[in-house]
């Protein structure tokens, strides 16, 4: 095969490795995220599955639900990531955090984030753990 | 009494004491966002009655009119806060600033934010004092 | 005439030639900005058109091309401010940027802000093209 | 006189105007900073001073003391910005904002931006206070 | 004992609880930022012991570990937080994270908040790494 | 060759094409960047090199110079990325902004992040040209 060819082998890989782990973290919602830039930037969605997923997210030096306490913390500190947190708060009920654990996170991202941001993520987690049938909350 | 006995009183007394603040400051509106943590993060509502209100804002170091003048510049600062914002739009009201210093604060805080959070702060008031019925506002 | 009267001629002959680069550049969508300002702080209005645009972005040392690209460049990294993206978006397409160059503009955004902001901004180029009929983007 | 001989002359009284207003703010450390942006970006220093203090800062609608309130609240939120919170500590001292307030304004910060920040800003007020022998604080 | 005693007291022994939570956890380095706020403001210090460590980080819906993992995930987010994270980062150590898993942690926020805050965390990482003589880190 | 074997050829080539990429761009600061990474997170190196500049920044759909006006936003936006800013106002020199071009985007930076975050930006073009002799720049 040319190096072209080749490249382009590669390339649909890494794609495929990704997609694999992005299915299994975020389910369909991951998908649908992707899709919905099939017509204003496939690259960018190409860029999120074969690097972000296939290629960092997949590295086992650290365990899904570690990785998304740590995503939880950054887009709650972030703000205005509303819609990335709905879909990794749903993430992170997907590889075994509990909404318990959930909920003590975002209390204790006020003393960081202050109370602000520690309830725009709250009520992200209270609209899916709604559509999850999850509420009333483990602490509530 | 035992130290349990005693300790969950205390916590009660705190609460208790917060809540008569944040009644004061941001009328119905602030019990309402407390009120929905409850399926949720009933923990969190607590902190915020219990110590952002009845440890901190209730301090007599600083008025409550100053208070607000800071958290209107924090919140238009950070972005991406603008229920929180809308709440204190409202309490500032009910606190003694009038609208045309809450303009003016905003208009302030462009030189120091940039003109983006500045309008996004001002399309707050903007709804708030509509809701009021203080529109146009004194500068206007 | 006396100084009273030649500032204010001063202060509307900035006005004036702020609102024709802001007309020229943003068309009809800046002016509702400025006009949704009249009842709440007309001031900043006058101040984002006679100071922002006029002063500034007039000068001749940038093109209005280089403007937007540090601009959607700035927008996409402050997070929240979607309703100015979108304003921008346009812009750009206005003084000539590609939809094509807007996309890899943001494409390449995620490196520097991560995915989650580059995703927010992506989602507003889609619905400014979605407007104006430039869907599929080049690049898709 | 001609047009463009008035421009300038209009535009050197808006900077003679706000260095006025500057100096009696922030001292010479708010002249020191203009003076550095000389060799670099003596517009950015012309814009800081003629718009930024001669026509924003000094409008009657709000009290320096005021001001500063809202824009300690912005700065702390920001974050990254402690070379402006020097500044603007030393100017809230100058405008009758006291030590004690100051400190409280910060201790308040806390809840709205999280300790974090609340801890670099509270930083940069001790190394104001100890260069005018103000420690230990009214509340310490 | 009358109540003004009684708040005393509740007062000294959350403070005292808080601060045996903030030695286990960040050591002498934790202990010296509290004292460092003595002359400027003990009452931050007060309320980062006794609430942020006394009431929110010594409940046990949370390992200290996973808290740790969040709060470098915010710290990374927030940017301009360095001697905070470096306080974590250390704490990190101490609660039981590995080098490698903190070093991943990093690398993962790399995708959420881009390549110049994760580098910026990675930097205050090896500062901590080097005194601890954890160089080079186990995946280098 | 094996699939192993291929994967870690391919992972080789993609770091060359990088290199190649970040020298030419970035110079010899960027390499010690990535040579700082060497003992701490030599991954972060390697995917900064073979991502973001083989895979996004060297793609043909804008610029160099297009690049490096967008990145001088975002990194001036974001705040606290100082060293992050250094190396990328040497490479917009680099790549053909003049200092003339760079002055004046962080001067039209100031109306969309605020002037603190502008100064900021601005002191480090002025180190930045002082080593490389261009002060006075161009508009001083």
């Amino acid at each position: 095969m040319n190096t072209a060819a080749n490249d382009a082998q590669a390339r649909r890989e890494r794609y495929e490795r990704g997609m694999e782990v992005l299915s299994r973290i975020d389910g369909e919602a991951g998908q649908r995220v992707v899709q919905a830039l099939d017509d204003i930037s496939p690259e960018l969605g190409h860029q999120i599955v074969a690097w972000g997923f296939g290629e960092i997210y997949s590295r086992p030096q650290l365990a899904p639900r570690d990785r998304q306490l740590i995503t939880i913390g950054m887009l709650t500190a972030l703000g205005g990531c509303e819609p990335q947190l709905e879909l990794h708060i749903n993430a992170s009920l997907n590889v075994g955090l509990t909404p318990e654990e959930i909920v003590e996170a975002l209390l204790h991202s006020a003393g960081y984030c202050g109370f602000p941001k520690a309830l725009n993520a709250t009520f992200v987690a209270k609209k899916v753990f709604a559509e999850r049938g999850l509420l009333p909350a483990a602490d509530a």
